[in-house]
């Protein structure tokens, strides 16, 4: 249970988008970030590290781009749709590579079977938000 | 449900914390950058937005206390004791400020009282975790 | 003096794109993430800060927008066009719509007025990386 | 040449520590966080990346504790003297550790050679500040 619905509840202006889709978007991006960064750090530990460079390299790049993401999307003040929707098409880009990437591995490597899972939601929930605020 | 204990299982070393702890405090602190980053930004629409200056500053540094000591912690490659009990140290007197903060603010608006909330919660959880790795 | 291009020209791989143009993009990049962070806080530090919410709020973002940015293009790591466009695009978004909100209070604000010019910088440089990675 | 000192001469309140301390010190940690970054990814391009992991991830911790440190000294308003200390703390820190990495590599990688340097100064800038604001 994390903090996002309770504190869009206690928002003191309106905002045109569906508060609980907003929410659970947020909890899934927040989530996608943490896993990416994990998935970076176990790929990092694993004895074949080296042959991972692609692997950590998009994982680093979708936990940076996921917290900014989780960020942007959480704050409702003024409002401003161009850059919310180019925020989101940036996560909706860099989660789907990173999640390729990491389903390569997902056989062989635990983790990058749970990151590439998390990828693909982060991806299917930034569509459904973008779909929601267009 | 977060991915922070399924990830930690998959990990392909050994790591000297334990692990049921190490994931329930990601996610207090996850969640606790979260809470910080709305909080700033309800305040940032309230009314009296001007006179939360010093409420919005202390939310925003927490935000990125938080987010940058979740992503430390959560690395467990190569362990250095140095860097994370001085980020858990930063921490911990970050959040106690924040909290502090926003609980006087409590009574009247909401959303600092959850977030100050957030701030004591994820203090008592760097504490903890700093207890576990000294 | 920066070390990017010092570091760039360290990197134990080749690149695609011109090594200095990319280096002097990521001071750029680097430089309005600062700005902006400095400019929210100006802003939050003014007497009117209540009326300057729009203001704040896409300082916040543009300095998140830019952190990542800068972070994204400076990895040569198994470059990912797919990834590089489209976060690209979103710091070119944000730098458009921050460096308009700030040039509204530049006449009266000097701190908007260098922001609104570093955020025009800015996007700028983004525009030109991305003609020359495309 | 960066923003950092322009923007402080445009805040609109007192400030008790001396300003051009302040730039000078905001443009050595956001320089080291952008040279940790770039270390990162060229360890990570190298070929015996695998050997690399601690240096790596010293790296990442560095990029995001400067990035953090940055931003907190940067803000000015309402200053919190706990916070801004156990930050200072905790970037010292992690610029010792990652700096001692990196000068373990510093003679075979130029890129560890100028990021053990990049932290180096970032220490001692920290040291200074921490000295100038306590």
């Amino acid at each position: 249970m994390t903090n996002a619905q309770a504190m869009l509840d206690t928002y003191p202006r309106t905002f045109n988008v569906d508060a609980q889709l907003l929410a659970a978007t947020i909890d899934v991006i927040v989530d996608c970030a943490s896993t990416c960064t994990q998935c970076a750090d176990a790929c990092l530990s694993e004895r074949n590290a080296g042959e991972l460079a692609k692997c950590i390299r998009l994982n680093l790049d979708c936990a940076d781009v996921c917290t900014t993401t989780a960020r942007v999307v959480s704050r409702q003040t003024d409002y401003d749709a161009n850059v919310t929707r180019a925020v989101l098409d940036a996560c909706i880009a860099t989660c789907r590579s990173c999640g390729d990437e990491c389903s390569q591995h997902a056989d062989h490597m635990a983790h990058c079977d749970i990151c590439s899972r998390a990828c693909r939601r982060c991806e299917q929930a930034c569509r459904d938000l973008l779909g929601a605020i267009s």
